[in-house]
């Protein structure tokens, strides 16, 4: 099989899972916004990186595919939470809950999310508690990255140490435990954990940048839309913390002489113009190196696939 | 000891962990609200019923701090996310998180002390797995609860039946847990674990019947203005319900009528006159009646204090 129908059969089960999970009807203000919300166009990332990471390790299949649901469900809350907090109107080509419904609905809907996500892991028998305990740490770090992006926010002191530190823990964490979480369930050495923590930590960092890089190279009206009100906000991303770092000034010029319609244009022409689109694409670069070279360490296991995996991220353009 | 010195006891331990929580400091976004959240004027009756159950079945004092812990936070997770969605300015004599800080910060608070009360349920190895399943299916129905609460906003058409099934999920859940959970880690058969479920289920209705009650029969200033809201904002309680079902037309004059100033004094006469107070009373007696006839089913154990709590719920007055 090629590879990217592996990934499109892992994603096409996924997503037949999630559409198909048996939820109750009643309260329909609580469910009716939940099954809105899990079945969505999203890429299935996370959950497709738990699938290759127990395939390389020939773990049970029926015990992977409900660690991939229970971190897909986790990323679904956070989502939902986020967007709120963001005013993120849409997601996935369509309304966010908050837009379509309210936030209270929103906030109700994402801590049913997440509950839902535990009662998932719950299915699993063998190491549960440490799946658990691993799941909620997990989630905390999440959440602390999260708070780290809010606290940030219109903060034009915080460097690019800091914005690192805030990916690994916003995004980090997560993509880091797709990858841990099926070795634990597996009885896997502390060091194997490790070794895949880093791995998904490292991947997942090298994606956020790449996300980031990608909302100002692509063309799409909406990234561009929403990419432009960020850096209204005051929302710190990698290209706005070395631009400020590195040509204070003339950034300050330039938000200060941009409007919301042609900020985007705009600084654009200024990332590329002073070589930062060039120096953020080395960065994410590294981190794709660096989480190759964790799957080095993996004597004796097919890291094949995990290795595509990284190069189709790495790849991307949409 | 004395009882209510008993009370004072245990509400003074789950105080002093819930204060000396090791919790991080950075970043300060997420953490500052959480120990603000936390460390609060509660009753702690949830952890109470658990310390209380865990005594009268002679079970390890250690595990029962921390599933009364686990309660009282994913308690005050709810509360946080409830006062968002009610906009509700003060909880326990201070100001909510929203309020103090604003609705990002809440939402995201109520998260974090989510995961952390799953944090400190999985520091219990014996039954981890089946404390785990029953923790997440209760706050999966306490968002059940919250849904029906929403949804039964100004809908004229609610009955009776439906606000029962509304605070037995809301309210009743929880008081259940409380008490069933420390069972499950004992490894109690189903139907004891059953029955421990059910006496917190009937005890949490009656409290919350005669908590709707002391709502219009206190005088507290902040009280009465917070149901006067209720009232206009078309939030169901049971006398509500019942002045509406026996007496529309009545009831509906009185509303029309009245303003933020006068409603309570109003519809407090009103309920007094037409003997809903008298109504509501004996049905919140009769939930703690059959609380205590759950508890006449055990033989072997020491129910005592669990029946005394049952008193102490039902006579208090503020």
């Amino acid at each position: 099989m090629r590879f990217e129908d592996l990934i499109e059969s892992i994603r096409s089960k996924v997503n037949h899972k999630l559409e198909n999970m048996p939820l109750p009807v009643y309260p329909e203000y609580l469910y009716d916004p939940i099954r809105y919300s899990i079945v969505n166009k999203g890429k299935r990332f996370r959950a497709i990186l738990t699938h290759l990471t127990g395939r390389a390790n020939k773990i049970d299949s029926k015990a992977v595919m409900h660690i991939s649901l229970a971190v897909e469900l986790l990323h679904n809350f956070t989502l939902v939470h986020d967007d709120i907090m963001d005013d993120d109107t849409v997601r996935h080509g369509k309304m966010t809950i908050h837009e379509k419904w309210d936030s209270s609905t929103a906030i109700l809907t994402g801590d049913g999310i997440y509950t839902i996500a535990q009662i998932i892991l719950a299915k699993i028998s063998k190491n549960f508690k440490s799946l658990s305990k691993y799941f909620n740490k997990t989630t905390l770090e999440i959440c602390e990255g999260q708070g780290l992006d809010k606290q940030f926010e219109n903060d034009k002191s915080i460097k690019i140490e800091s914005y690192l530190d805030m990916i690994d823990k916003k995004t980090g964490s997560l993509i880091g435990a797709s990858s841990a979480l099926p070795i634990i369930y597996q009885g896997g050495s502390e060091d194997l954990i490790n070794t895949y923590e880093k791995f998904g930590r490292s991947l997942g960092k090298g994606f956020q940048i790449h996300d980031d890089l990608l909302e100002v190279t692509t063309n799409s009206h909406v990234m561009g839309k929403s990419l432009g009100s960020d850096i209204h906000n005051g929302k710190q991303t990698i290209m706005v913390i070395l631009a400020r770092d590195s040509f204070p000034r003339q950034w300050d010029e330039l938000v200060k002489n941009s409007d919301r319609d042609n900020i985007v244009k705009n600084s654009f022409a200024f990332f590329d113009k002073k070589g930062i689109i060039r120096e953020v694409r080395s960065i994410s670069d590294s981190y794709f190196e660096s989480s190759l070279d964790y799957l080095k360490g993996l004597e004796n296991t097919t890291t094949q696939e995990l290795k595509q995996l990284v190069h189709l991220i790495k790849n991307r353009t949409y």
